[in-house]
């Protein structure tokens, strides 16, 4: 397999953008990447997308946007898995251009997710629809539930808990409103998440991650190329994927999400690193709980520590482990389909020593770490920079 | 890249099948793909489906799959081309094998399309849904339009031309009822199809493939293991995938596909061989009239020729050149996801030589081509028995 590096990154601003579509939101992230990356043709094309039938009742994506993109004939995909399905397309394009079989692929994530159809409902087919959507749970119930049961197996006062969580939404605003493309970006205070209306105890509003239009893309290139063109070279060091059982009650243990380990020592094994080589992380908040619950499953923090990152600082931009430096899912949006190549998009720009405001001084390497469901798909990728 | 083989293959019956969901149809077929395979562990995974969120209101099928499938933490993944996903989902497959990324790789598909969903509504996502959905076009007006198109460019009087179009259906309704897992296995006329019910003319009722529930599945592996499992070894010698416009109107001859004969293209350069090295041909007959365009895109047949295909007898089994052994999506069925997968079922079967009734004797190298939408994207596959 050949070495892979990003040549080319773009996304559009996140948020609830009313007077566009799909079409031109994809279309806007692949124009910046492919401006940026300073090529024009392509060899193939992977498109993230959740649920557009649903959202915007249109699949086929990957004919269209090839279509709306003007890249006549090029071969496109469409890639699902929930929310992780941007994290997978990259995966996808790596494989491609790592095989030889292409060259120059542009990998893009895109969610439409204000068309008016009912969001949860969409978003619930990302759980199993016969044992848990039809039952009539959602996602911030299903989270709740992984947040009880973490409270519970390390014996956390509800108080306590409660406090230290809100401590994940504050540090990810503070980062968003470093962040020109964020959908929010104004800063908040633990007193603002405890305040929030209440939406599945003990989740609140301000835990949740909001509902989002936005896209973000990439260009992959074998390494060789990517020396060519006078600028960093980020090479994809590390890949990883894995599923876990679609329903939260066929785990062994809810508070412990074994997909993202199992994904995440894939991709540690590819690129023969440890968690200590890692100098910050994008990862999947799409609850506050999920950050704690992942920065542990990533091994950063041993089991129940990881309640105590933000509290302590650690996560924050100039922390020991940055996370999140974007905004988050949290902060910076979440438009499903579009989050897991968003990461990307973040890490490079950080490694690249673009970053503005949010830069990591000295980053070397990235961790992008994407989730589907309430855990049963997850794909982690390491970047670093030559 | 290495060489890369399909070891294993397995299908549901297709049909119309109330008693059972989508995960079962997966499971089944895949199930039946390792026993046939001889192996019970997997690399990676690939599930082509077009709209399960439409017809079943799940999506995040690769975690589901793999879940049902008891294959804990398998890296998998959900590809969607509309009715060419499982074509794409191979091609993937194809491309992960060969890059050494993985060695022992499943690729199904499946579509559960009795659900009671609207199924003219949700297959109308594989259009152009601001273009063509939103203002009324079916998929049967689509391929209407193709025909006139067809008939006119041709010079071809309506009777004649409607008389043999009604041939590609006979002979596919001929090859089905030799093919234990079809939907429709009785035996047809050109009576039947000129007398059943107008659709969207000049195409009737029985010009159009049904509404199907259904999966398929195969199991790839480098060559150098195939070659160790004791069974003819079916090599994957060429793939090509295209894209085109998404709508009808945007494209410079609708009687033409141009997706068709640049993915064609990409194949036989890949296999280094043209259509004459071809021995049987599996293609996307969503339409009698797409089982005319593709033959001739796929370059058997000059432009305007192989309306005469069926009507001569050239395509039946035992013609010079069999097309659809398996009855085709007409007579066999078209669960859209699946379809892809069940034409390489069929072709590794006849290049095996256990296609019972349906054998072509002295098959090996078959071809197949499966098409999203009205030919907006298309992808095409040789094998090869060595």
């Amino acid at each position: 397999m050949r070495e892979v590096a990003v040549i080319g990154v773009g996304m559009t601003k996140f948020g609830e953008l009313w007077n566009t579509n799909l079409r031109s939101l994809f279309v806007e992230a692949a124009l910046k990447a492919l401006k940026d990356a300073g090529v024009d043709r392509l060899d193939s094309m992977y498109v993230g997308c959740m649920t557009s039938g649903l959202f915007a009742h249109q699949e086929h994506l990957g004919a269209l946007m090839a279509d709306y993109l003007g890249q006549k004939h090029l071969p496109a995909y469409r890639i699902e898995s929930a929310c992780a399905s941007g994290g997978l397309a990259f995966r996808l394009g790596f494989i491609e251009v790592a095989s030889g079989m292409s060259d120059i692929v542009l990998v893009g994530g895109v969610e439409k997710m204000h068309t008016g159809a009912d969001v949860t409902d969409a978003l619930s087919t990302a759980s199993d629809s016969e044992y848990e959507a039809f039952l009539g749970i959602t996602f911030p119930g299903l989270y709740a539930m992984i947040a009880n049961a973490y409270m519970h197996k390390y014996r956390i006062p509800y108080k306590e808990f409660r406090e230290k969580l809100a401590h994940v939404a504050v540090k990810n605003h503070e980062h968003g409103s470093k962040n020109p493309n964020a959908q929010f970006r104004m800063k908040i205070t633990v007193d603002t998440v405890l305040n929030s209306t209440l939406v599945a105890d003990p989740l609140r509003l301000m835990d949740c991650s909001p509902v989002t239009d936005g896209a973000a893309c990439v260009v992959l290139a074998p390494v060789e190329i990517a020396k060519k063109l006078g600028k960093p070279v980020v090479k994809v060091i590390g890949s990883g994927a894995a599923t876990s059982a679609i329903a939260l009650a066929q785990r062994d243990d809810i508070a412990w999400l074994d997909v993202v380990e199992a994904a995440a020592k894939r991709a540690y094994d590819m690129a023969k690193i440890t968690p200590k080589d890692i100098d910050l992380v994008e990862l999947h908040d799409c609850f506050t709980i999920a950050e704690v619950c992942v920065l542990e499953a990533l091994g950063f923090y041993e089991p129940g520590g990881a309640i105590n990152a933000a509290y302590n600082g650690d996560t924050y931009i100039g922390g020991k482990l940055p996370v999140n430096t974007s905004g988050g899912l949290k902060a910076k949006g979440h438009p499903v389909g579009a989050t897991g190549v968003a990461q990307i998009v973040e890490i490079v720009e950080q490694l690249r020593g673009n970053a503005g405001e949010r830069q990591v001084k000295g980053a070397k390497r990235g961790l992008a770490q994407n989730m589907g469901g309430s855990g049963a798909s997850s794909v982690v990728h390491i970047l670093e920079v030559e």
